[in-house]
């Protein structure tokens, strides 16, 4: 890294060579390289090392566009992929919280929304209040656009899962029960890939890729 | 990696739990993973390691919805979002071929077509053919969507090296009139910006990030 005091000169100087505004969205394009270093629990498939935000982001923003036809007739499709682009940026302060960690969770929204605050209060205003609105959005998961969102942020660490032997899943003693109550979610997305997920499953524990865990 | 023969096992049971076609999509959504692992020349601003395709697609897309107020009016910003998503994938096979490389970029067009013709022909025929014209589209930089898209390819790594002290610069032994020649694509896209990345580039010969090379 370089040091911040050359960083500082660096803005400055992006300061004085052109807008305030342009200057601004530079320091937030800068900042946000830092999601790149975020790690998720989940292996990338070659199990070569863990995936970090940014990919991930990546990787269902083009989810979403090739599953769109999975989408319900009130998704906005392109809304839901700067959806996706956006919902893990609240991690370059908060961290990423695992799925199935429940004491994590508890703190976990008011660490986001403190996040949210600094991160996208560093964009100018109306901005900065547009892909906040997008986060909370996505956040609530009441929207359809929404609900195709988090359909599809459930769904690529599921594939991950499956195509690593579960390695995931074993290394963090997770069993199908669990899988399976995290996934009902896809529902609301899609009964056909909530189906899919639900046989694959049952490959899985039959692989014993995870136990089955308490019966239902 | 689990066993090849394990995966093969997994895509047939796909197959028989759900249609071709959307099999075919997950096919193509795992064989993309792969993009995670082609490293860039550019590292991540922290300079911790080279930065990857993936990720480096995910802060394009982001750039182009920060920065949609510089595309000319012509400009569809979704599909520029869309295309700079889907513009390195073809390197899943081809590799990253550096900007400053002359011999590499000789046979990088066939390479690349090649690539283009095996990945984007995994997907259902029409699908395919959407995402094929939209990375043809992004290649010709004709469109003036395209030519916004390919501004926020070159911009991008400019600030790495910017936020770096040119560390991707002096590594290569890039020098400023080589950079300078690289970004004049960007005065196509904005000159707010293009007039902004020369300025910073002057600075950048001071701090001595890079030498000045051959006088224009
Ligand atoms: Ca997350």
């Amino acid at each position: 890294m370089i040091p911040q005091t050359t960083r500082d000169e660096l803005f400055d100087l992006i300061g004085s060579l052109t807008s305030d505004r342009l200057s601004a969205q530079l320091r937030f394009v800068v900042e946000i390289d830092r999601l790149k270093t975020i790690l998720r629990r989940t292996p990338i498939i070659d199990l070569s090392r863990r995936e970090n935000d940014a990919e991930h982001s990546w990787h269902l923003a083009m989810m979403a566009m090739l599953l769109r036809e999975f989408a319900s007739p009130g998704v906005d499709v392109d809304k839901a992929l700067r959806m996706l682009l956006v919902h893990d940026i609240v991690e370059i302060d908060a961290g990423d919280t695992f799925l199935y960690d429940e004491t994590g969770q508890e703190d976990q929204d008011e660490r986001e929304q403190r996040a949210a605050d600094r991160l996208f209060g560093m964009l100018p205003a109306e901005q900065g209040t547009d892909l906040r609105a997008l986060w909370d959005e996505f956040e609530a998961h009441e929207s359809e656009t929404a609900r195709f969102a988090r359909t599809m942020d459930r769904l690529q660490p599921f594939l991950h899962n499956i195509f690593t032997g579960g390695a995931m899943w074993r290394e963090h003693g997770v069993n199908a029960a669990q899988v399976r109550k995290r996934m009902a979610v896809i529902a609301d997305g899609s009964s056909q890939l909530h189906q899919l997920v639900l046989g694959l499953l049952d490959e899985a524990v039959r692989r014993e890729f995870l136990p089955a865990g308490p019966a239902a």
